[in-house]
């Protein structure tokens, strides 16, 4: 298929707080490299940096590309950015602050990079490549440890001024509720996020009333991932059950939230917690949204499950590297 | 200034739920002619199409012009909108559903028309003439009877599929709070709309603990407008003064919302109880967002005060249509 004219490569890269994904594409993003390593983020920032060319040269070299055959790399990172500057303003998750990620991706790779959002970077894959393909505005809700939001509008994403932002998990959702990570109450992540979910979960054990969790992961939140508890709810911990139901219900109110705004065509729902559990938290999202959206409004969107898993963000981060190269 | 070689003229047209106003602008969007006209909903959807094509030639005639010089005409309508078919799928207040008004001015005019949801149209008049000019993104908030809500994002209007959006009247902001128009709990406009605010407000007059508001405008909601509150609270009506701070707080939240999804530049307050009352209201607003807001983003945006008043509207509707017609 491919002839040996001007053939283009783009790479992809997803900066992660425990492990590190790159990810080779030719012109029509079939895989044809791929590295992984784990992050280290304790290293320190320079360490750090040199992991990142060391996992792009071995992917470069697992795709049997000579290097001068990248057009450009995208990396997907923890935020919040500074796009201008091509810079990582803060990842809490490794305890690195003001990294001049994409200065030292050029210097030594000697091609165009461009920096994402890691959450943006997944949604723009599942809009390119997923489950958001063709419309005019996507939106992605990513409920994890946090939940992150994105949106692609128009072909591109949506950008604050010079940082990411659809940062749907600090919108207020209930008043008087929670204490989240950012000291703020009762934001969507403080009640609906993994660790919420997993706080209330840990409780329920305690108090006997979770005997499979309790069994299986005991109190220990750190303990409680998405895959234990949805088999807690499979094996009839009726009570984890409920709290799955009211976080599911807190999603939905936001996707009312996100709607009467936007009005986006496409809601995609990923992450951990929906791979997990989407049979039982999307149809409640979706009940809830349809129930108390405007009626102008309701039935305006498809609301769906990514597509790409742990693909999303590197071929996203890819694309954009793309789209920043050649403008499309 | 103007020499008479294809001087463009554009005539801006906002209809209201009580009276219609048009204006002539030239290319300098310089007002040149001016009418307005009860809207009279009530004498049915075919009169309201006469009177307004009536208002437009008075407002031409006004100008000195010969019809043929209009290079096109923006409306500002009551929503939700069919942009596509140039249509107002519902305009509650006038009792009117399914009007044709593109097309019906289209045939009389013989130049281009576009319509848009007023709130659109009002925020893309203080962008292009008033408080958020040269931003990247704007964001519009009109407190009234109910909320109105809208975002100009890279020189255009930030559209839903086929509808206008950003209806941050209907966000979800107090779980468990007052049913609004729409049937829903506690969204924004349940807790800090003019009309919300009214309601509370009569509520003290009745208890006795608004005695200015009492004599001047009594209980009945319909008597309790902006000015008659805001004269209310400087007179010294405590539970008023109260009242309308617990709503400024809500419509802060509203704006930890925006910021979190959209991080505008600006946030552009307007509407008859700013006006009336900005001194009270958007301090505290500002108090709330800043305080509530991500560090990241927290300082990224300025909050202002709408600066065209009645003005807004027809302004920004005259620019849609050169914008339409021209690309601009």
């Amino acid at each position: 298929m491919a002839s040996n004219k001007n053939q283009e490569y783009w790479v992809g890269f997803d900066l992660g707080g425990t492990k590190m994904l790159c990810v080779v594409f030719n012109e029509d993003f079939e895989i044809i490299g791929r590295a992984r390593k784990k992050t280290k983020g304790h290293e320190g920032i320079s360490a750090g940096l040199k992991r990142i060319n060391a996992t792009i040269h071995e992917a470069v070299e697992d795709a049997g590309l000579a290097l001068r055959k990248i057009s450009g790399i995208g990396i997907g990172c923890p935020g919040p950015l500074d796009f201008k500057k091509g810079v990582i303003r803060e990842a809490p998750n490794l305890g690195w602050t003001d990294i001049p990620i994409q200065k030292s991706i050029e210097k030594e790779f000697g091609c165009p990079a461009v920096i994402a959002n890691d959450v943006d970077a997944g949604l723009f894959g599942e809009y390119k490549f997923g489950a958001a393909q063709n419309v005019r505005c996507a939106f992605g809700i990513f409920p994890g440890t946090g939940i992150g939001g994105a949106c692609v509008y128009e072909g591109q994403l949506f950008r604050g001024s010079n940082t990411s932002c659809m940062e749907i998990g600090h919108i207020p959702l209930i008043n008087g509720g929670p204490i989240d990570g950012a000291g703020n109450c009762g934001s969507l992540e403080s009640v609906a996020s993994r660790l919420a979910i997993a706080g209330a979960a840990a409780q329920a054990a305690y108090r006997g009333q979770a005997p499979y969790l309790m069994e299986n992961a005991g109190t220990d939140i750190s303990q409680i991932r998405s895959g234990v508890l949805s088999d807690s709810v499979e094996s009839g911990d009726q009570a984890v059950k409920a709290i799955i139901e009211q976080a599911a219900e807190h999603l939905g109110m936001s996707v009312v939230t996100v709607v009467h705004l936007l009005a986006p065509d496409v809601i995609v729902f990923g992450g951990g917690l929906i791979e997990a559990m989407s049979e039982q938290i999307l149809p409640i999202v979706e009940k809830v949204a349809r129930t108390r959206i405007l009626p102008s409004l309701k039935d305006e969107f498809k609301l769906v499950e990514a597509e790409l898993g742990d693909n999303a963000a590197v071929m996203g981060a890819a694309a954009l590297a793309r789209q920043f190269s050649l403008g499309d």
